[in-house]
């Protein structure tokens, strides 16, 4: 943690951090101001720049609000305090202060959760419309009321990596992790482990997140069914690729297809317009890999928004 | 719950509320807005009136702000979603589109502890200083740093009600409360078991407060070290009547002086200024019962800051 800065690389757009009490939230702010807001919200382990190549893209119809969360990127580290009630405050805070007028949101896994967070809880008008991209509603929860939990879905990534790297990277022993990886059940940590290096977003990454997961500390005081039960605006949700693994009965993958028709009913009882788009052939971060299509999909729906 | 509205009393000052997003906050508005801004918190099954008689004396100083907690008096219910970070987050939210300007704040008990949790994670510059009144700094965690628990404090008051009036009143057995009250160990108990009715302050009450103190939830991601620790205003703290049960350990009491020494340690650690007033003679809600003593200590300290 102590040289964290020689961990950062430059980026496309030009960084800058808003102190928003607790935090120093690093972002990138890129686009016309008479251009709809819209703000962008990375997965776990990901930081801003996932979305540098959308940013392109998005630029010329928004102004686009990049975000690194606490515990990620050049923004703050929290020990002890990483939840989605202290997360999606932050963002909260953050279109009060640095964007200042309603806002549509894009959010990738973690940041899909925080997207619906903060339609649910925002402060009253901040929101237009929230899109949930490949968000692991339930999956991510130790105790979820339907389907897959954390430990049947990716809880064992987190597990890994927390056991080996440490909070703040206190142990931070690569090579003891991809070992373990190696050797492990779930097919995502052998796939990787075959990385050589740390990649960069893992570097800027703060493994507490992960073991808040495992933990329940980052769902505490936020069941997701309540949460998605006030939902107060519309919701788009783009389910990627996803599959039950048949011997362990995990689900490799965000969210399953059980799950996602529970989010579907739990929006749509609350009177939102829900619109799901099917994308099983897409990698979990569209947005990284298939920038255009993400692209495509958000414009699309973003535009028709009231 | 469906007939809360039914609990309610009059009382000497007009009642408003704002809508933060997630609640409805309930609070009144007394005095000059060119008198410096205040902001009274109640403690647990305490709701704004509580400290009704403390605002006619303090009006003519302050503009004075005081609230009802969600869960309390006539704010929202939000079951699952009790905890200091949303609570605290409410109050962050309050001051910024309530008050408008720089805040002291004053807390009683629980509030107190929020109080603190204004001075480390508010917005910037949204507080001037706090005064903890009685707050149970660790006593009112399930696994504190320093000193007795809540299950070696308050918590067989909080056990009994939540067990016998259940959350948001779903059981309501006040003559199966009071029966459990005469024959528990804890001398809290057997005093509040001479009451025929339920007060009106704990008609208000929502007791899933106090099972999300004794299951932890409400302290859940908020340690009280690590909030002590990053304080950024002048702190008041003023200890009221306080023992130690030579039978049980228990502390009969907010705060043990041990802990008290704590927080002063911390406090100034980081920086700030801490004065402390020992009351021992002073009932736990002092602004309740001796009103114009509270109005003395909070105005003298209140003024001298910068």
């Amino acid at each position: 943690m102590d040289n964290l800065d020689d961990v950062f690389v430059p980026h496309a757009y030009d960084e800058q951090a808003i102190d928003l009490g607790e935090v120093r939230l690093n972002h990138v702010v890129v686009g016309a101001d008479q251009n709809p807001a819209l703000l962008l919200i990375p997965g776990q382990t990901e930081s801003w720049w996932g979305f540098e190549r959308a940013i392109e893209l998005l630029a010329p119809r928004f102004q686009v609000f990049a975000v690194d969360l606490r515990g990620q990127g050049r923004s703050t580290r929290t020990p002890g305090r990483y939840s989605l009630n202290t997360l999606g405050n932050d963002l909260a805070r953050f279109i009060a202060l640095a964007i200042g007028r309603p806002v549509v949101v894009s959010g990738n896994s973690s940041g899909g959760v925080l997207a619906a967070w903060l339609s649910a809880y925002a402060m009253p008008g901040q929101v237009r419309g929230v899109h949930c991209e490949d968000a692991p509603f339930f999956a991510s929860e130790t105790n979820p009321r339907y389907g897959h939990s954390i430990r049947q879905s990716a809880g064992p990534i987190f597990e890994l990596m927390s056991r080996h790297i440490g909070d703040q990277w206190s142990i931070g022993d690569w090579k003891g992790l991809q070992a373990a990886r190696a050797k492990d059940a779930h097919p995502a940590n052998r796939w990787l482990s075959q990385a050589v290096e740390p990649q960069q977003n893992l570097k800027e990454y703060d493994p507490e997140w992960g073991r808040a997961f495992l933990q329940g500390s980052m769902t505490a005081n936020c069941a997701h069914d309540r949460m998605l039960a006030q939902v107060r605006t519309p919701m788009l949700f783009t389910h990627h690729m996803r599959a039950i693994d048949p011997v362990s009965g995990a689900l490799i993958g965000a969210i399953s297809d059980f799950q996602v028709s529970k989010v579907q009913e739990l929006v749509t009882a609350a009177g939102q317009p829900f619109e799901l788009v099917q994308a099983p052939d897409a990698a979990h971060s569209m947005h990284a890999t298939d920038p255009e299509r993400f692209t495509a999909i958000l414009s699309r729906w973003a535009e028709a928004l009231p």
